[in-house]
C-alpha cells in the first residue's frame, strides 16, 4: 500500500464551475476509496471533440471536476473488495465499464453493463451516492465516471482496465473513445473479410490511424468522406489519396460509392451521428453481403432513421455500435497490444502537449479543429 | 437419356390467360431445353400465399404459364454444358438461381445472384429471350424462372437444387419458399445463441414447422405473435401456448414483448412485409445483442422504414434476408436432409390435395385460409 492509502489526498484539478466557462485550477480533496472503488493517479489525459460538445452543453447549477474520454492513470489505492487490482498497476480508466455481473457483461456480444454503462447525469459514486471530490468542503462532483482532468481520482473497479505495464503511458492514453471505438467498430460490428473495401463516413484524422491499424485485414481498399476540408487536405499530406469531400461532387454519397466501387462498398462506418450521413452509410452498402455500422452519437432526439424497405429485403445489414462493443476489462488490454504490436502508429495522431494548468488551450486546439490530439501532461505545472 | 430428349413434348399445363382468374388446363408444347438448361418432369407441386398474391396482381395482356415457389420435379432431359445434372436426379426447381459465377455466388455472404436472382417480370429463358412453352404455335410465357403448374418445364441449372433421392417427393415439395425462409433467416441471418428467446412476428402456422426445425437450437424459448385469429387458435389445437394475437393486448407489441422477456427478445424475425410489423421487430429486440431478421416482401413501394436513431447505438442489429439466405444448388440439399433427419415434421403442415385438373381449389384454399399446403398432383388428372 503507498503511505496515501487510506488518507484524503489534496492534489490539483481543472473544475468546470460553469458549462462553457474555461476551466479553473483548483486545490481539492480526494477522498480514500470505498468498496470496489480504487483512487487513481493520473498522469496523461486528452481530449476530443465530445468532450467539447458535453463541455459546451453541460447545463445545471452543479460543479463538476470535468472528466474525459481520454485518460492515462496508475493505480495509487484500492478499495475493499478489489481483487483483480493492485497498487502500481497501470491501467486505463473507460467512461464506460463492466461490473462482470450482470446479462450484458455475461453476453459475449454486448458491452453495455448494465451497472457501469456511460451515464452522463449521474455525478456520485454507486456505492454512496455521494461524490469523492471537495473543495473546502464543498461536494465537486464526478463526471462520465472518470473525473479525470484531477492528478487523483475515484473509479468504481469496473471502469478500470489493467494494461501492459510495458506500454508508454504518454502514447496509449489515446487509444481510448474514438481510436478504439473506431478499431473497435470495424473489427468487432463490421467484420470485413479480405479483399473488402471499406468506407469511412466522417472519422477527420482518426482514418490515419485506421489505415495502418487495419493493414492486417488485406482489404481491397479503405474509403474515407469527410466534410472537413483540413482534414481531407491534412489527409493527403500524410499521403493518403482516398480522403475525399462528398461536397465536391455534385451527386449523392451513395451514387458516388456505387460508381466506385461497383455497387457499394462491403462496409460502411459512419461517425458523425448525423442522420442523414447514416442513412446515406447504409444506402452506400453493397446489396447480398453489406454491413453499415452507425459509430457516432445520435445528434438530435427528434432525428429520426428513414429509408426504403426494399434495401432492407436485399440483404444488407444496419447495425449499431457502442464504444467499438470492446468491454473494458476483458478486450480494452489487447488494443494496447495492437499498439505495442506496431499495428497503430499513436505517435502521428499526437500533436500537442500541454501541463495541467495551460488545459483550456486543449480545448482552443479542438475547436479550432488544429492538430490531432493534444496530451495533459497532470503532474506538470510550469507551461510548456 | 429419356426417349423424349431433343423432342417437343405435349403436356398438360395450368395456363394463367388473365390475372386474377381460374387458371385453365390446356395442352402445351413444351421444347427441348437449350444450352445450360434442363427440362424437367413435374411430379408434385403446392403454392403459398405469395403466389395468390402474384397471381391476383399480375398484369399485362400476356398469358403465362404460372409457376410457383413450391415444387417438385423430377429431371428429364438436359441441354448443353450441363454438367453437374443427369437425367433421373431428383431435384427442386427454385424461383431464385445460382450461377456459380457472379460476386454474389462467389461471396459467402449472399446468394443474390446477379443472372438469376428472382426477377417477377421475366417470362422468357436468359439464353435467347424466348419461351419453351407453345399453344398450336402460340407462345406461353414462364414465370418466376420455374413455371412448374405444367407436368414439364424447362428451367436454368442453376435453378435447380439436386437433392437426395430418397426424399418422398410428395412431401419435401412443400420445403421450399417459407419453410426454407424462415428456417434459413433463423440458422443464417438470426443465428440464436444456445438459450435465447426468439421472437415470430407474422409466420403463421409455419410457427409449427420452426419449433420443431429449430429444437436442435437449444432455446429459452419462441414466442409467436400473428395478428391471423384463425392461425393462434390452429396453433393451440396443436398445443403451441407461445401462439399470441397483438389485438389481444391494449398495448403495442414491443411493451409486451419487453414484459415478457425482461427488455426483449433476443432475436426477432418479420414474416408479414408489413412496415409497421417490420419497425416492431426491431423495436421488440433487446439492447446489446438483439438482432432483428426481415423476412417478408415488401408491401409497398412507399413504406419508409422508420426509427429513432437512438435505437442503433444501443447495438441492435437490423438485417434483411432473402429465401434464408440459402444458395440454390449450394445449401437447399442440406435443407432436404433436415427433413429426412425427422427434424421438419412436414407432414404435419400437408392438409390438403388436389390433382392438376383441380388445381383452382388449392387457390381457394389459399384464399380462405384454410388449412396449410395442398399439394397439386401433378399427374393425376382424375378429381381426388
Ligand atoms: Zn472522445
Ligand atoms: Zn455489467
Ligand atoms: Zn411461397
Ligand atoms: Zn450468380
Amino acid at each position: 500500500m503507498s503511505s496515501t492509502a487510506g488518507k484524503v489526498i489534496r492534489c490539483r484539478a481543472a473544475v468546470a464551475w460553469e458549462a462553457g466557462k474555461p476551466l479553473v485550477i483548483e486545490e481539492v480533496e480526494v477522498a480514500p476509496p470505498h468498496k470496489v472503488e480504487v483512487r487513481l493517479k493520473i498522469l496523461f489525459t486528452s481530449l476530443c471533440q465530445t468532450e467539447v460538445i458535453f463541455w459546451e452543453a453541460r447545463v445545471g447549477t452543479n460543479t463538476i471536476v470535468s472528466s474525459h474520454f481520454l485518460a492515462m492513470k496508475l493505480q495509487e489505492s484500492i478499495g475493499e473488495g478489489v481483487t483483480d487490482l493492485q497498487p502500481g498497476d497501470h491501467v486505463l480508466p473507460v467512461f464506460t465499464g463492466e461490473c462482470k455481473e450482470c446479462r450484458h457483461c455475461k453476453s459475449e456480444e454486448s458491452n453495455m453493463c448494465e451497472l457501469l454503462r456511460i451515464n452522463t447525469d449521474r455525478g456520485v459514486m454507486l456505492s454512496d451516492g455521494k461524490t469523492r471530490f471537495y473543495k473546502n468542503g464543498q461536494p465537486i462532483y464526478h463526471f462520465l465516471g472518470t473525473s479525470n482532468f484531477s492528478q487523483y481520482t475515484v473509479v468504481h473497479v469496473g471502469c478500470v482496465s489493467k494494461i501492459n505495464p510495458a506500454a508508454p503511458l504518454d502514447k496509449v492514453c489515446v487509444l481510448r473513445c474514438r481510436v478504439s471505438t473506431g478499431l473497435g467498430a470495424t473489427l468487432n460490428a463490421a467484420k470485413p473479410k479480405k479483399n473488402s473495401i471499406l468506407l469511412f463516413l466522417g472519422f477527420g484524422l482518426l482514418a490515419l490511424l485506421l489505415l495502418k491499424g487495419l493493414e492486417f485485414l488485406g482489404l481491397q481498399g479503405s474509403l474515407f468522406f469527410d466534410h472537413d476540408q483540413s482534414a481531407c487536405l491534412s489527409a493527403k499530406k500524410f499521403g493518403v489519396n482516398e480522403f475525399m469531400n462528398p461536397k465536391d461532387y455534385d451527386k449523392p454519397v451513395q451514387e458516388v460509392i456505387a460508381e466506385m466501387t461497383d455497387g457499394g462498398a462491403d462496409r460502411s462506418l459512419e461517425s458523425t451521428g448525423n442522420i442523414d450521413a447514416r442513412i446515406s452509410a447504409f444506402e452506400c452498402v453493397h446489396d447480398g453481403w453489406g454491413v453499415a455500422v452507425l459509430v457516432g452519437v445520435a445528434r438530435s432526439k427528434d432525428d429520426a432513421f428513414k429509408t426504403h424497405p426494399m434495401d432492407f429485403l436485399n440483404e444488407r445489414t444496419l447495425k449499431g455500435t457502442f464504444f467499438g462493443n470492446y468491454k473494458t476489462r476483458t478486450d480494452l488490454p489487447s488494443v494496447v497490444e495492437k499498439y505495442m504490436n506496431k499495428e497503430l502508429e499513436l505517435e502521428k495522431f499526437i500533436t500537442h502537449h500541454v501541463s495541467l494548468p495551460e488545459i483550456n488551450k486543449a480545448f482552443e486546439y479542438m475547436l479550432r479543429r488544429e492538430g490531432l490530439r493534444c496530451i495533459i501532461h497532470m503532474e506538470k505545472l510550469e507551461n510548456f
